[in-house]
């Protein structure tokens, strides 16, 4: 069936303390989605009740750098001695199977998955403060100069940071997020490219 | 205030009979929405009750002419002898009061509109008809070698349409419809270039 639509691979990122890890969790618990959590691959030991394949594929370093290599992963990171990455052939069979995946990643990450994976759509999840930030700059100003400065200088760089996305959630509620998010990928597969292009496969049976 | 958001151009079109007039009608009864339908200018002489300025702009056959001449209109076209048309200055005036505003046109009038107004999100209505002939070509066809043949004709015509859209959005049912352009708003309210723009605008005050 290789007319069958295919997922999108979501990328959710953002400054770190943003709550992206906060808003992944309330789309899973949303039974009306059909997003799909990406598993990651593991240096790290199992923990109690940890599963293969559910909670992490767990691999031995050896494994993990061969994988490194062999261009498997679509980003990878070490952290505090071991090694975290995201497995393509995963993502692709899920993606394969029509199913939206989402994955929740850092910064770099996420630019690492850009490289691998340009067609993904890239969402940077926003703090409030920007938005604060945004409507005290336009509107009357309370706050002090130095204040206001400190304030700048983060948001400059966070607004340099979106350049790489598709789009930019502000996370001013978690469950205003999480609308924004299904919003974006019912308009994703709504995009023209996309369903036109399925359409142009199909005729080209006859 | 520059600063402020400036609304939407939505602009709903499809092959004739699909049904944009019902999806636009189901939207403008939903009051969830912030959407604001277009007031359009005719040479048309009012009807008992109609007001002017509430259900159509009405002009003379000269004023309208010069509204032609002098590129007030985002698009026009003559119906049974009179004109038709969408007042450019009504339309932006609306947007600029941060409200987005849906303009249900022919194709025709379409492309006009994104000769004037290329930044506007156009978005195709199609035929469920489409989809099921998708499904029957790519699945097992009962269909006639030459019914099949006939619905690829008029098929073909409509995915070249799409072409020139942003969206195509499947009339398979009104509230599917209506949803899927909903969060097509809602995303494009996300849309990177249009968040990080007005955040750029309102740092440069400082």
């Amino acid at each position: 069936m290789i007319f069958k639509e295919r997922g999108l691979l979501l990328v959710l990122s953002g400054p770190s303390g943003v709550g992206k890890g906060t808003v992944c969790r309330a789309l899973r618990e949303d039974e009306d989605n059909n997003l799909h959590y990406s598993v990651s691959c593991t240096t790290r030991k199992p923990r109690e009740g940890e599963i293969d394949g559910v909670h992490y594929f767990f691999k031995t370093r050896d494994e993990f750098e061969h994988m490194i290599e062999n261009n498997q992963l679509l980003e990878h990171a070490e952290f505090v001695g071991n090694y975290y990455g995201t497995p393509v052939d995963w993502v692709n069979k899920i993606l394969d199977e029509g199913k939206d995946v989402i994955l929740e990643i850092e910064v770099q990450g996420a630019m690492q998955v850009k490289e691998h994976f340009p067609e993904a759509v890239f969402l940077f999840l926003a703090p409030p403060s920007l938005q604060e930030l945004r409507n005290r700059l336009i509107g009357r100003g309370t706050e002090s100069e130095e204040v206001i400065k400190q304030r700048l200088l983060v948001a400059k760089e966070e607004i340099e940071m979106m350049d790489a996305y598709d789009y930019v959630v502000t996370n001013d509620e978690i469950h205003k997020a999480c609308d924004r998010i299904q919003a974006i990928v019912t308009a994703e597969h709504c995009s023209r490219e996309r369903v036109a292009s399925l359409y142009k496969k199909a005729m080209e049976v006859k």
